[in-house]
């Protein structure tokens, strides 16, 4: 490990560096005469260099630790597998996850799950909990939703992903879950990472929507340093200045993310684009920077699918999602899990 | 209320919007031939105008309700003025609250509350509970640092904020705070608003480092809407592309917030800069743009005070910033509210 | 047209509103009470809506001009094919144009076109007027560098593409280029858009770094206003707060492009990876966005091609990436242009 | 200098960078065994550095040179003052410049002229030629507003600060303007930099609507480096996501620069605003954080001055401004220089 110091480094501070190292039983030296190229040798591990970040006097980690956090890509862990009911991410193979934004009424639910199993989904998303920007907006059905998200789990056979926004709603949705969805505005909500880090529930987390990809992989590493091996990483678009889509989908993000860990990485086009004109191109764009899936939210009502502002596609815009998504993860080796792939 | 509604709506998007006005008791005309602008009357509050905003087929909410939000100055809520222990916020007067960001050593805490008091604050910052990026890093001392928080308020009679992180900490913080701080990672954390909304605790709300003002003031609406009416909005900087100070402090959002807002509005400058020598800088400016108050960090050391990169300042430099902050509210007719006005 | 006054407009500023219908002879109506929605009936093509927009009173432009701006696709204007040499752009076809950033040696760039050739790219970039953000930085090859992109052309049949600066440049450019490019930091160089428009030289115009969409949209009409329609619009990545990539490649923005204007759309991913090692990703992305081809660096010694951090790829990359282009191309009917088809 | 080489440099570049150091007399030596450390000595002005950064293999400029930039504060450069006319920037003094956005009318003009003078500008500001989103918008009035320029100057006194968007009108602005405006959309223009650091004629150089800190210098730089010494920076907001203000005025950046150059800088409170009733606000919250005057756009018909959602503030505002300015300069010993400042 190589630290740079402070130019104007205190006495006390450079004792207080020292201390640190005796205490951790690492080996250091000075590299130059001014004393501010500080070299560390012994267990370097994340939680070491994490000590020495907060050390007064201390500017900058010039050379990482060489153990590697936990979502890190290495030799040994290329590309985990993730599986939220049959739908399987990872390791050369994609899978949809689709449906409505937030669940209302069973019958309706159960319409859809089928419509997007038809098109080749193999999970099914729904919001139970729905985090409102307005005190006042709709803010989901609730526990009446999980048990909706039940039954159109026990009769499709769909893996089912909700989000979680409350420590405490933890085991009312675990029972119905296949996966917990972190959204965006719960990404830095740690007390709720560690919470599913106790858990073996697959974790779908999606990115804040300010957060740089390395506040992202950390906020992975929570739910991993818990225990829970199964995170599967959501890129769902970064706000920035323009209006004409709701967010700008970071695809160059999505190839550095598969590059740096080996954890799944899938992009949500929907909430990125936030008008439905725009889905498919953002769904291909994503595959074909190197995304092992896709999260996309699929109109309530299919017949009533010319509401050309709203977010959400037709279960038949999906079916050619579906299809060109074959097309690209073939390109590079990779398959992607269908219900039935011998006959879509 | 004047809604616009989308170009290729269906019949059955506007059976559905015709239903809901049915079921709220309004009065709906559309003023055009091609049915697109539709004017409602009837109670048209905040909760009502989230319903429509919710439905499918509407494009936008032209012109809003009357009601307005609980946040939104009116000619009957002007300026509200939230305490914590002896500081003021809002009502044409302005405090400081300081100290260091996390809370280790008693002692230690006692003699920087000391030395903030003696420099003009009326209220102690130090965090018990702290929210870190890694989870290998620090994360606050917790309950013996409520304690040491306990034992400062109670020596000098200072005020005290701590952040509060997760719901099942909410107790033992308010016995300890005389504000809660939610942090930016917590501004959308909606359970977190709830629940201080159910109390009578002031809350420090910090804006979220990409959060519209909008969305702001609409978190801030989830603890009104509780019942809590004492509110603090914490300007502390939103992230942009240059990396010479770690966010960039939204002055011209200080100034709209005051023109908006009955409630005090404060800046963060240390955050903001994330370096201490541009701290005092972005206190004037932020006093200058209308702010209520400051929230700086502190040096926990004041006899080491030259780290030049950090972001806390010394309580020397306090006493300047204090200083200055006195001639700039003057400049308007406001006035610092401060331990001995008479002495100091 | 569809005009929304402000809430306070003075008398003034309606008249003066009015003589400009007026003068104009546009039919105008109010459409309320409160006199602040304005119908206009009549000529309302862009110039006329400008003419408005400079209004004091106004507050928007609710409903726009019937009559399209110059790059709008309408039912005539679908897709524009737009030809550099022998690349083609638009209209179902896509090609590669590839090579150095900077021109600096003849016998090297020939030996680079020959590669970028052999890899399937119809055209070359190269630079000879460079801007720099330091003053002492190299400013490009100039003249010298026009003179060796005259004979790799001779010599290879490639379409030549290289950077137009400043207008006292165009004539000695427009010698050597089948294209000029119209950089990042130019998109709102008005006077240089003009001059360009005045020609019938194609025109490869790049967003700039932090404009809407609109704001590119609108450069772009500066050129097809002056009565020269070959704009080919690039897409560059955009800047944002995380340091991974140099910029975001905004692919949601692409897709959008494709659906409003008629001009083909190509995307840049090595200024926006600004890492060689995402460049493949990214220009699969942003063709299975839409886009029409690619602006690829290459680096300028193949044998070399190990320094990672850069961001050109090697010839043999290229290859790779052009196959892949291929396959997505097909994907939705499009096709690639490439040396020899029929071989390659 | 301090150079960090890449991991996996080729042993060409290697040789290549020997050879630059011994074509620029430099010595070097690799600090480590790894030959990734190498420490350059012998004359590292700014031009040399930059041949090091244009270099393949060189990850990073470490330490830089010992021989600043022309615009960096040293103990023999402090604070550089400029004068536009009667006014002065820099040194502990301030000015105001203020004036219509665009000049149509002569005596409309002159009217304004008389008005902000009263009012404590010193400075009159005006558009000639007016860079514009739209080809069809008003595009100013050209040689026409250059006269009424010249009228108003010569019957005022007052300084005048006119935009130069072109080469080519260079001269002819340079006969009434007392300061070039170089424009936000002109910052990285560096054809027109370069003319300008050809003359004397006083430079007011605003920062990109994305421009880093260090860009913004680097433009400065060009001017400086040309002889042109007399250069203002001006902070005009950056872009940002939220909507409420057209920019975010960035007072870190204003802080950042007083201390890093000895060049004044000044703030435009108009266009980061973007609205009136913000303007006052921003405008001593830019000079509270160390800026050395304003740039403020001055309603054309003082009696029209209730057209809220313009960003001119009237002739009476700007009074108040003034007096507000006053204040804070000499809170830290600065004062503003005024038409006659012991009437004022």
């Amino acid at each position: 490990m190589l630290i740079r110091l402070r130019k104007r480094t205190t006495a006390a501070e450079r004792d207080s560096i020292q201390s640190l190292c005796n205490e951790l039983g690492l080996r250091s030296r000075f590299l130059d005469d001014a004393r501010e190229m500080l070299e560390l040798e012994g267990d370097t591990s994340a939680q070491v260099r994490s000590r020495f970040e907060d050390c007064s006097g201390v500017q900058a980690i010039l050379e990482a630790s060489d153990a590697p956090e936990a979502f890190a890509k290495t030799a040994e862990r290329v590309g985990t597998t993730v599986r939220i009911g049959p739908a399987e991410f990872g390791g050369g193979v994609a899978s949809v996850i689709a449906g409505p934004c937030a669940v209302e009424d069973g019958d309706r639910l159960l319409e859809i799950a089928r419509a997007v199993q038809n098109a080749g989904a193999l999970a099914l998303r729904g919001g139970a909990f729905k985090p409102r920007t307005s005190p006042y907006s709709f803010q989901g059905a609730g526990t009446d939703a999980l048990g909706h998200l039940a039954r159109a789990r026990a009769e499709t056979g769909l893996g089912v992903v909700t989000e979680l926004l409350d420590v405490r709603h933890l085991e009312a949705v675990a029972e119905v879950a296949d996966a917990f969805q972190i959204g965006s505005r719960s990404m830095s909500n740690f007390a709720l990472l560690k919470e599913v880090g106790q858990t073996q529930t697959p974790v779908l987390l999606k990115r804040g929507m300010a957060a740089t990809l390395r506040e992202f992989l950390l906020a992975a590493e929570y739910v991993l340093a818990g225990g829970n091996p199964h995170v599967i990483l959501c890129e769902r678009g970064i706000r920035s200045f323009d209006s004409v889509t709701r967010n700008v989908l970071d695809v160059g993000g999505v190839a550095y993310l598969k590059q740096t860990t080996h954890l799944p990485v899938i992009v949500d086009p929907s909430h990125a684009a936030g008008r439905s004109d725009l889905v498919p191109a953002l769904a291909r764009a994503g595959l074909a920077a190197g995304a092992d899936g896709l999260l996309v939210e699929v109109h309530p009502n299919p017949s009533e699918a010319h509401s050309d502002g709203a977010q959400a596609i037709s279960a038949r815009t999906l079916a050619e999602v579906v299809r060109d998504a074959r097309t690209i993860l073939e390109m590079d080796g990779r398959r992607l899990a269908t219900p039935q792939p011998e006959l879509t």
